[in-house]
């Protein structure tokens, strides 16, 4: 790779206005712009994958919440996995395999310190932004520090064929839990029992959830990885046993409201000592090594299963998170960009 | 104290029917009926002091909690400080003031082994049914295992001049933590200010509550000890700092409610990373004897304050209970029996 292989621009999304409901394309401008240059420690990343997550609704929002919104006019969100083209950073040279540069863009320049880079011989370098990277991490941590299931517990997942509710169902199977997950249409919910293991799945699009519920979850639900919110969450809720916890990592369902709906009566929460909590992966920077360390083997073994929901060319990115929000991906939603 | 003494009936209230809203008196049939006699390892009472307190209500509902209902027909159940009359039991013997008994009756029959002498020099008797009993073991049990008030934070107290959460807050500013009562009338808000040392207190009758929190905690709320539930639950939440701690002591606003309220959106659970942690102070039995080695001296030497509510006779004891729930005792509320 020489300099001469470098365009003189690159392609960016920007936010154009902040969508107060749905999200539609025209929220994004796509953009030529000049090629920026890395500086001191920094290097230059060419796009291979761009990581799609539902938390970038978030970002897309200037109400209150734990990351800053992206300013309008800004460049969207967004994790990548990229090649490194220039490095002023000792760790990197010229054609190394990198996660961690943000922004959705096809060429991004970003700080080599907070950047992880891909061993030759790792796992391929997408699952770095599913089931090894941020996905993968956030099933962990919640399952770790909130979670905690045990042996003969009863565990429910939502968005349980998703990059994140995947992985948290199988750490459950792990560790001995009897794991039912919640996701929409047949071709997901057979994945989920037949590929996953999990032991029971509920079409919620299909079938009454609270019945479905009453019928797999006979002894009650001990943990609720929460991925969804809306009515999901009531009916899980009005089923959590004594000394329950709930694992609050996303309310997706519930992200394009313009108003807050109710939650559920808390008085549940007294009576049966239920623990709520929520959990922002970044929060706890450690448990991304950790996780990469004690998955990748399992990734590369096969004992860990994932699936990735694959969309040609950047400039389909919008369309992506669009799709994401309204649970039309199946599995680890990833933009193929070079 | 000789066998003479002991009468050859008592008086009980016993559960008439399963009231669906408020309580009123008629709920409960005060009976005279047969002097029980204990049984091998147990012990006879004669009640001195019966605890009223909000929890109560849920003995009298069938709905499925943590504790069984009172059976229609069955004693009401109550903790008691009693003098010992008669004693099968090796640690105790006639004319020990004991605290553990329950029952809302004149006389009860216990097992030794669930009892503890209250020692002559110790504390008041009925500081065991308050500051140094349950009540005062669910403030350091619920601040202790959840709320955690740090040097700095700010800590909101609901039932704030009531025999939890005086303690809760007290607890709260020995931790160096700012601290907010929530209180209703002018009088308990003194009270809370003045004798318990608050840094302010909150009027619900008076004042918005909303505004009033803008006000007095302008850097958001860290830990909220909630004990009251309804609106005021909902102004508190949605202040909740990142990283907050909501200990779910009670909601006794609610306990009169045929159908559960909308409580809050969950959502900020997610973004703020809340805990919101459900407790019952029987799941952790060794938490009473720790709070009594704590805090006697505490209570002896004067530097935590408490305020008891008597209402004279055992026949008042039904009203005692309509009176918690509507807010209208000012402290521990404690029936003087004999």
């Amino acid at each position: 790779m020489t300099m001469s292989a470098i365009p003189a621009t690159r392609r960016a999304f920007r936010l154009r206005y902040r969508p107060k409901g749905a999200v539609t394309p025209d929220v994004f401008d796509l953009v030529e712009e000049p090629m920026p240059t890395p500086g001191p420690g920094e290097v230059l990343t060419r796009t291979l994958w761009l990581s799609i997550d539902p938390y970038m609704r978030g970002r897309l929002s200037d109400a209150k919440s734990y990351a800053e919104p992206v300013p309008i006019g800004g460049v969207m969100e967004g994790e990548t996995v990229g090649e490194v083209l220039l490095s002023n950073h000792p760790r990197f040279a010229p054609g190394d395999v990198v996660v961690g540069p943000r922004g959705w863009t096809t060429h991004l320049t970003a700080p080599g310190d907070m950047l992880y880079k891909i061993p030759p011989d790792g796992a391929p370098p997408s699952t770095y932004l599913g089931v090894l990277g941020m996905p993968g991490t956030t099933a962990y941590s919640g399952m770790t520090d909130i979670g905690q299931p045990k042996a003969g517990e009863t565990v429910v997942i939502s968005a349980a064929a998703g990059a994140v509710g995947s992985v948290a169902g199988q750490l459950a199977k792990r560790a001995g839990a009897r794991v039912i997950g919640i996701a929409g249409g047949a071709e997901k919910c057979l994945y989920i029992q037949d590929t996953l293991g999990f032991d029971g799945a509920i079409d919620y699009r299909a079938v009454d959830v609270g019945a479905a519920l009453d019928e797999l979850c006979p002894n009650g639900i001990d943990v609720y990885f929460e991925n969804v919110g809306g009515d999901i969450q009531h009916q899980v809720f009005r089923r959590l046993n004594p000394f329950g916890r709930m694992v609050m990592c996303g309310m997706v369902a519930e992200y394009n409201d313009p108003e807050p709906r109710p939650g559920p009566n808390l008085m549940r929460v007294v009576r049966n000592r239920l623990r709520i909590q929520g959990l922002i992966v970044s929060d706890k920077p450690e448990r991304f090594g950790e996780w990469r360390r004690l998955a990748t083997p399992w990734v590369k073994e096969g004992s860990l299963k994932y699936r990735e929901d694959v969309i040609d060319g950047f400039e389909n990115a919008p369309q992506a998170l669009i799709d994401i929000l309204a649970g039309r991906n199946f599995g680890k939603l990833l933009v193929r960009v070079a």
